[in-house]
């Protein structure tokens, strides 16, 4: 399927909007997913630089290393193609020369940056996400298609699971690799590692699966996903091999009562964190509050973790076209862990579940 | 296999001697293959902070999150886990209070340096590299012999090529599949993305594997690797499909010469350009070095591409234990490119190939 094309001239006159609100001369992203928001083209993460240069009026340049100009599809930027024996940052410095305010892209490297604070001393700088993540938060009808379709995806290999996939007497990155491959075989263009976090080792969250052999009775946390047409599915399920205990049913229910209600708190207008805080209440109502050890959920689109973060403290107000996880969780060390997680988009009156598998304790032995 | 343990106290010995030299009061590491080069632990890529900071005297401190410290192993350094609601940055400030100068990993996202750079406004900022770079560039023995496992398992993927991948008449997306299969398959832990660039592609040296199909009378540039306890492969060959053209086998030839030269002039003591001059020298003199157009080659270890470069302009003696590549290519917009990438190490007393598969024009028809 071909991707969508966005708008990017227009995404590029909103931002130049928020520049001006702001005060801000010039933008300049590189490696990081605000480049290929604005421009299509995606940088190679080494150390030759990549970088779209904004001014807030005038034409905008992208400096590529020569050796991938010819990657570089055309669009609203020149294009500017430096050799191996070019200082880059001395050409972007000198074409952003005289500003007083940058933004720079988050995920920019210290070195670039370093490199071009030594050049323009006088220069004010600032994150490149405060002006990008209000565009980038509130997804455009082709975005929400392609998570969608990134969910859907992950909802197939869900189905899959308890039909195809061994879990009892083999190990968890045997059964993570099996989670990437039907990621792909479902149409996702690549799948992140897996979490497959057995046991004990499910109380830690993010769990590197490794060579523990799952036993009947373990509860497995499953987490995966991966990217469609430049978007990401994120979906973790809770399963059980066997029968399970009534501690392990008890703690399994609260999880997905606190799922419940944080995608039923979801609504335009709602601050952010009260998504977090009803998720929160009901582990808390269950006596597990001290075991919920992070935040309730994180934005996703572009990258897997994006604005707007579902955390205490961030009293952001949901908006219509906003795409975030809910995933609460109890982790008991020693023990085991359980967590669920569901993208939900926020429509105009409530929210949308992208994800429709099962949350049931799902038996796969 | 258990990967070889190294010595991390030991290295950051060697750091604090680095750091005395230059007058750096704190190193910070983040993102970035510095940090699990002085710890053995390697931070997730994501939004939330992890950090070692290590200064010139006392004990170093890992700063994670706390959902992930269950991840670390015990190290030379204190553990600092930090909650969803406390402020990273703030913490890591605090712990390095009063340095005047503090160097900071160079693949460090801007938005921690910023917000490092408005907590500390005295402090003064350069990257890690500096003081790494020295130490990191001259691998130690167990890194070499991971380094030839990784080289070693690249050529079984070469001797496999023309008897089990099939190229004419399939996608480039397709065969470069095949690649990341068999590399894993030939004892890798990961593979990156391979380059597979037919035809016309092969004249951008970074081409991105497409929907183009293999034709019979193809040259196809083939660079592909992978990782191995943490350091990395990364070779390149061009094959054809069929009978070459006098051009073709002419082009080959040289660019085959012209590794062979960079490979030849690799000694201690000579300067990094002198080995890109040698290949240079070969294709000029061919009268196609208009078309060579990146640097000779790269450091390779725990990242693809690291020091030292081999590239005009860098004056730098090459000492025993360093590793790099040889990779001339020519690039013939329009008609077809060539490149023939191998690893190096510098020895006592000059190169030590670490890969050995062929440099012959092979069939793959």
């Amino acid at each position: 399927m071909q991707a969508p094309r966005f708008d990017h001239g227009a995404r590029i006159d909103r931002l130049r909007e928020q520049m001006a609100r702001r005060y801000v001369d010039v933008v300049m992203l590189s490696v990081g997913s605000d480049l290929p928001y604005f421009s299509g083209y995606e940088a190679t993460p080494l150390e030759r630089l990549t970088m779209l240069v904004i001014p807030a009026e005038g034409d905008s340049a992208l400096f590529v290393p020569e050796l991938e100009a010819a990657r570089v599809e055309p669009g609203d930027f020149d294009l500017v193609a430096w050799g191996e024996t070019d200082d880059a940052i001395r050409l972007v410095a000198q074409f952003a020369g005289g500003s007083r305010h940058v933004a720079i892209g988050d995920h920019t490297w210290s070195t670039f940056l370093l490199g071009l604070q030594a050049e323009l001393p006088e220069t004010i700088w600032s994150v490149a996400s405060t002006l990008t993540k209000p565009l980038r938060m509130r997804k455009e009808p082709a975005e929400i298609g392609l998570l969608r379709q990134a969910a859907e995806s992950a909802d197939r290999v869900l189905a899959r699971v308890p039909l195809e996939i061994r879990f009892s007497g083999r190990k968890e990155r045997d059964v993570a690799r099996d989670f990437q491959e039907m990621t792909i075989a479902e149409g996702h263009d690549l799948a992140w590692t897996a979490i497959v976090a057995s046991g004990p080792n499910g109380a830690s969250p993010h769990h590197e699966p490794g060579d523990r052999v799952i036993e009947e009775g373990d509860l497995v946390v499953c987490d995966f996903g991966g990217r469609i047409g430049g978007y990401y599915s994120d979906v973790s399920r809770t399963v059980i091999v066997g029968a399970p205990t009534p501690r392990q049913t008890e703690v399994h229910e609260l999880v997905r009562a606190a799922n419940e209600a944080g995608r039923a708190a979801v609504a335009p207008g709602v601050p952010c964190e009260q998504i977090d805080r009803a998720a929160r209440r009901v582990i808390e109502d269950g006596g597990y509050g001290g075991h919920f050890i992070h935040r309730t959920g994180h934005g996703i689109g572009l990258e897997v973790h994006e604005h707007p973060y579902i955390v205490e403290g961030n009293q952001l107000p949901l908006a219509p076209g906003m795409t975030f996880s809910v995933e609460p969780g109890i982790y008991l060390p020693g023990e085991f862990g359980v967590r669920i997680e569901d993208i939900v988009v926020c429509g105009d009156s409530g929210g949308e579940d992208l994800n429709q598998a099962t949350r049931g304790l799902v038996d796969v032995s």
